[in-house]
């Protein structure tokens, strides 16, 4: 699988080669982003999940984690710290004896 | 720092706790990524970049890292292998000579 | 600027004649429509608000009226009376001398 | 039933007693949307269009109508117009004799 700091200096490498950083404020990389995921989501549309084209998600799957990396390069965030925090959070939102088999908010419970 | 396997185990593990594979099925995690999206989106609404509250950037990046990786794992992606491939791919369709310094898109560079 | 009764009709008829009412689930005309909403957004990304193509903002913005149209007409919601009862409710959650020139949320005003 | 001119006068009073005309460039009107549009999603997620409660559906597709509304005001296009001209586009795209009963994109009919 390999690790993310790899991916992150290819990243920085390609922007600063291209001189993007100027572009990339956290607002337009949210935005950017948050476009990748509607053509990700486009893949499906109409469809059931398994009819979607699997090379076509996998490149729209890699720009947002290129932009999600991009972000969490921007703020230093540690992408392992973040998400393992987040899970531990929704672990408690989640309780397993109330959460288990539903698909319902933590909020509606 | 640190790999995306262990990430990958740990959501795996949280899922299979509270038997929520039955409801991740790849059109509903790419929908669900794209929502994340969303409110990760309206932390920068109506602002400039700067004033986004960091610790909420935070928790919505990491819960949309938690369903890309969510969805590599379902379709079994290499992570590192896609998102380097794509960059790659993105390295000749933005050739530095052309794409230097400027924000267009490589259609209409 | 004419009634929407008349686009209602229009897309019903552009829909029936292609029959593609059995694609037309709910669920599938909300992602349509954030489909074109990412759509509309790309248009803004890495620019001022100023320098989008007016254009195509106008294309956009046609296709998010078309599903939004065609789901209030799936659930048979009066445009006009869901849209001013929304303003209604909004009023109550911003009044006018909380919300006077402030962006915040209602909840954090 | 009704016209889209009320609909803009209302929104423009609300606005107008707010002074929230200063915030409302068409950037951030068009990624107000895209996250009301990911409302919107939310209500489908992880189930069957039937699923989703049509009093929340109505409120979040209120809220996509109103900064749609808004967005075709800043551009003082005429929404009939725009709306009806994209459906003749659509029209050539998708003939009836290849788009009928297919949910194939234009470029792939």
């Amino acid at each position: 699988m390999g690790d993310w700091q790899s991916l992150i200096n290819l990243i920085r490498q390609f922007n600063q080669e291209r001189d993007w950083g100027q572009f990339h404020n956290a607002k337009d990389l949210a935005l950017a982003l948050s476009i990748e995921a509607g053509e990700l989501n486009e893949l499906f549309l109409w469809k059931n999940a398994e009819e979607a084209d699997q090379e076509r998600v996998k490149e729209e799957l890699a720009d947002i984690f290129t932009y999600a990396i991009q972000l969490a390069d921007k703020y230093d965030f540690d992408i392992n710290e973040i998400v393992s925090r987040k899970i531990q959070n929704n672990a408690l939102k989640y309780p397993v004896e109330k959460a288990r088999g539903s698909a319902k908010k933590y909020n509606d419970l």
